[in-house]
């Protein structure tokens, strides 16, 4: 964009396509919608409806988890300190890449750690970070344990699972906080939905 | 989206927005145009000439370049052969991303190597992948030097320094070639935008 470049590139570099076009072409304002919670909590299932409450608003989205991230941007990561981090700090980079492309971005990951989510949290735009706090009692995570995990975290299987040998630290100031035990899968994402309308990111 | 899962699951997970419905909305074939060139061939200016046809087209895009990939994704690769393929790798599964998110992707990187650029080929789905061999002679590249680089790399002060002291391979059989020395910068990009229309990507 500087002016010391030569004309070819001032012609060119004038008219690169802003965010703000980007965000105006969709007729939405761009966020991360950051679904946290246990495994099993119900972060995906209410992501995924959310996501189809959207598409059939015409919004613009891309929902990011462990199914499109974990084998593909993230192949390589394991469960040690350094690799968590990293793993959560390359998700953030994606959301941030999205939001930039105009998207609506959901993201459903444990990210247990509260610096971890602060990190993500400090690479947006203000108010481009809301965090959707899926509140659902460990007991019921680990009775539902739809990927039998919980049970091979008991029996040591899994070392430091979240809930089970590892801590989840729960959001203090979460934007949208779910308590899934009192709400149906639709009813939460209608909760989600209405978030999005009262605050202006869509119409 | 399998059947064995309970029946909350099986309700929201068949109502999983699926890449192809992401895409119709969009009204265009999702797609990764993977320019590769020199160091100051004209990649990111011509690349950017190509995004502004397509967004006043109403498509739905997104370029990845230095810009938005260096400091960010990408932050903490050097230059070693370990993350030189790290980094084209991370490029490749975002340009991923984002076609499976219904865009079509610019991406602007000098990628040299013909595995690396392979590699990222072979993730894709068919007819997913177009190679834009930007092809400017060295010469010209070395004369422009918008960044001062090839000065420094001259003076042994970059080491491994694509055309300089490592080596530029040629893409062998990119679906577009573009001669930058018979063309401006917006015949160029026309041409992209005309191999798009011809092979309905785009309309």
């Amino acid at each position: 964009m500087s002016d010391e470049k030569s004309t070819d590139n001032i012609v060119w570099h004038n008219h690169h396509v802003s965010r703000e076009r980007r965000a105006e072409q969709k007729a939405q304002k761009p966020v991360v919608l950051w679904f946290t919670g246990l495994s099993g909590s119900g972060k995906s299932t209410i992501a995924n409806a959310v996501d189809e409450l959207l598409n059939r608003n015409s919004n613009h989205t891309y929902l990011l988890d462990g199914d499109n991230i974990r084998m593909g941007l993230n192949k390589g990561l394991g469960f040690n300190e350094a690799d968590r981090v990293e793993n959560i700090r390359r998700i953030g980079e994606v959301c941030k890449l999205f939001t930039d492309a105009g998207l609506i971005v959901l993201s459903a990951f444990v990210s247990p750690f509260t610096e971890d989510r602060a990190k993500v949290r400090a690479l947006m735009l203000e108010n481009e970070f809301v965090e959707v706090f899926v509140d659902t009692p460990l007991e019921i995570c680990e009775q539902r344990d739809p990927k039998g995990l919980y049970q091979k975290a008991r029996k040591g299987e899994i070392p430091h699972f979240t809930g089970i040998s590892s801590p989840y630290e729960k959001p203090e100031a979460a934007e949208i906080h779910l308590k899934t035990a009192e709400l149906s899968v639709e009813e939460a994402a209608q909760q989600v939905l209405d978030y999005l309308r009262t605050h202006n990111y869509i119409s």
